[in-house]
């Protein structure tokens, strides 16, 4: 299948498609077309039949698509029929709510250790995993054949250990340090900057009330 | 200033703008040019220019922008000269780490009170605020003034939550439950759809792998 000059706009997408078409299966919907699709998601129909067209349409026939085959089709496109090997850098909250809260086993996303500099932590277990010294993390990441690193760490320690990640054979970062990473093209990076969402947020609020207030003027 | 017809591409490249400006300011340097910020941040000089264009461009001299002054508008167009209330709906290892975890009261978010369906949870503290009953919610939003309601629960406790919300003066929900939430114009909603943002990451891993193939080939 050809894949390559999809923009990251649709690529956004896929993962919410993904996640309408898992809840319709599990409801037992076997079709749906993308009309009914497209009310359901608040979004065009003719956007939904254009991202799909980028991955060959999903054989939309006359009565819609087949949900569990078009739900399986993405999944195989967003990788998710291969396992991912994952650690976790940074023990603390933010990073055991991580390995603690989501799903991640259903969808082939195995988290095998955890890392932390506070020696206290060292040894014990989070939501699981054992946590281990930072200077084992490059023969964890080899032994384990880990693929992606989960930095919960403050920014400064973060900037640090990407330089050590960029020696090792790990394929991605998962970034949720308030900070860009300096990593070779090799390494994936996909940064979850919660305080810039929370910006965001903040300046729709503001837009919002400038604009009721422009109305009632 | 006149700020309505921004993208939400240009409003979501704000609050990078924000976080260097930030580290310029604190490590002294007075001045900056766009060409210099480009370098930094890795985005063209000309799209720089362009995004602060939207907002009157900030005045850049020919020795560049004076990094506080451009550090501190900017901060207004995000809406962060106002103080902003927050409860937390889910008391959980997230929520707990998202009270504790972010730096918030510095640019003006504070966390007035937890929610959680747990009765066991109900009268303790997490990360310093107090966790009361859902039935509270509404109330605790009036007395309290609270505009951002955090929700990190289930996807549907989170669809009821948000019907309840609906009916509360409250103008924003920072929404990490794994659904989509329909509520009010009146109400902003910024999902953090951690999930989506792991399977992009899988996406791009897969697409490099792919890219990597053919070379070979």
């Amino acid at each position: 299948m050809e894949t390559k000059e999809i923009s990251q706009a649709v690529v956004s997408r896929l993962p919410r498609y993904y996640r309408y078409l898992g809840d319709l299966k599990d409801e037992g919907v076997e079709r749906i077309s993308s009309q009914e699709l497209s009310k359901l998601m608040h979004v065009t129909a003719s956007q939904i039949r254009q991202d799909f067209n980028h991955f060959g349409g999903f054989g939309q026939q006359g009565y819609g698509y087949n949900t569990e085959y078009l739900y399986r089709e993405i999944g195989k496109i967003l990788g998710l029929d291969h396992a991912h090997n994952m650690i976790l850098i940074g023990a603390g909250n933010l990073g055991s709510a991580l390995v603690g809260y989501m799903n991640y086993r259903n969808r082939g996303f195995f988290f095998k250790a955890a890392f932390d500099v506070n020696p206290a932590k060292v040894g014990t277990d989070i939501a699981g995993i054992p946590v281990y010294a930072m200077d084992q993390m490059a023969d964890v990441i080899e032994r384990e054949k880990i693929d992606i690193v989960v930095l919960t760490i403050p920014k400064q320690e973060a900037v640090k250990v990407a330089q050590v990640l960029a020696a090792t054979p790990i394929r991605a970062i998962w970034n949720f340090a308030h900070c860009d990473l300096a990593v070779p093209d090799s390494i994936q990076v996909e940064n979850v900057h919660l305080s810039d969402s929370l910006m965001r947020l903040s300046y729709n609020i503001r837009q919002h009330e400038e604009g009721r207030r422009k109305k009632k003027q």
